[in-house]
């Protein structure tokens, strides 16, 4: 009967591992992914081609850590039969992963306006327009990592927050640049590759507040993907 | 013995019967998203309002079954521990939720700049553009769910290589709708209305493209998320 006790202990301490080790994993491409995104505003900030031209290359190691994670996982579903939290904890690193691999991918788009624009040759003024938008978007990655780190739902409901201050700083820059476009027609298709920069990192924000949902499915059980703010608000502080 | 052979048989039965019914489920979603694209389109075409109204108020829908299908697979996988194929159909159809999802919400898209476009006023004479790319990727979503339901390796591949082809297709009529901008100054609002229809359609394809890769890494057990054509064709035909 000891012997049992013992080896259920040592299957249960080597399952505690593998899962920590997913999420450990997932974490580091997290952290991968949110300097792919500032590499590549400052790429275009900076006009700077080597650093556009890292980010794509960086973009294979993204994508073939989202497969071995991924892979990982579906080890630990087949082998582990996880239950109730654990498996919301493996089911929400497949969604993160998701997530993160999308933002790699918005990341390498906006190296390669940034590319075009210094092919292009004169930077349009508006490029600024980038900056403050880039800033605000990684902020949201970094928090949306740590929350899931640290399984705080409070800071999950703070990146969903500041998602909509992102939609509407970037609803805004668009309206700025379509003034830029129609007082100068020759800067239309500079001023496309900002606004489809823009449009970019306004994703990066959407997959940063998914990851977040999914610390709140993790946390609270509850599957949270389409529910409004106030309603996201009233599940997280509900029964505490 | 007899007894307990009968109850694995219910058993396996009553698992299989599960199995089938998410995957019917996940598919009746496909249809209805396949026609929220189509509606999207005609909404843009035809200057209708109505039509686009009724996109937007059938993607609660969406996300509702969205949700529901991807919480039935999460309980078969914590009642049932499924393996090998059966586990892979699970999360390629969680896998694939995700995409429908997500072209539908590229419908709602749609249907806002339908929206945009009517209340504007004059519609710019590119709108053109949309008919055939729309066309092409509402065959191409058809496509991958066919593939689905039918398990076809072979139809996949052909899934992946229509979205090359609408990729191209895109770029070009991305270059044309600039020219029309800088020909009118004053189109501009409406043709970026036209411009992140056509993204929206070119995102529906790659979520297509997606789901026919999921098809594949359930029939072949490989993740070929990242992977080109050519060796997306070269794994379907390797040890057939």
């Amino acid at each position: 009967m000891v012997d049992k006790d013992l080896h259920s202990h040592h299957i249960s301490a080597q399952f505690n591992a593998e899962l920590d080790d997913v999420k450990t994993r997932m974490l580091e491409m997290g952290g991968l992914v949110e300097r792919q995104v500032a590499d590549s505003v400052n790429a275009v900030m900076n006009s700077d081609g080597g650093l556009a031209e890292s980010v794509l290359k960086g973009d294979m190691r993204i994508n073939n850590m989202e497969v071995a994670i991924d892979e990982e996982c579906a080890l630990i579903l087949a082998r582990r039969h996880p239950a109730a939290s654990d498996l919301r904890l493996v089911l929400a690193i497949t969604r993160a992963l998701h997530d993160l691999e999308r933002m790699g991918d918005e990341a390498t788009k906006i190296a390669e306006h940034a590319i075009r624009l210094i092919d292009h040759g004169e930077m349009p003024r508006c490029v600024v327009e980038i900056r403050h938008l880039g800033n605000h978007v990684c902020m949201m990655v970094r928090d949306s990592l740590d929350c899931f780190a640290r399984l705080d739902v409070e800071q999950a409901l703070r990146v969903a927050q500041e998602d909509k201050a992102v939609d509407l700083e970037y609803a805004t820059a668009m309206r700025t640049l379509v003034t830029y476009m129609m007082e100068d027609a020759r800067s239309i298709s500079a001023v496309l590759n900002i606004m489809w920069s823009l449009r970019s990192l306004e994703r990066v924000g959407d997959h940063a507040r998914n990851i977040a949902e999914h610390v709140v499915y993790l946390v609270k059980g509850q599957d949270v993907r389409h529910v409004g703010l106030t309603e996201l608000e009233a599940r997280i502080h509900d029964g505490r």
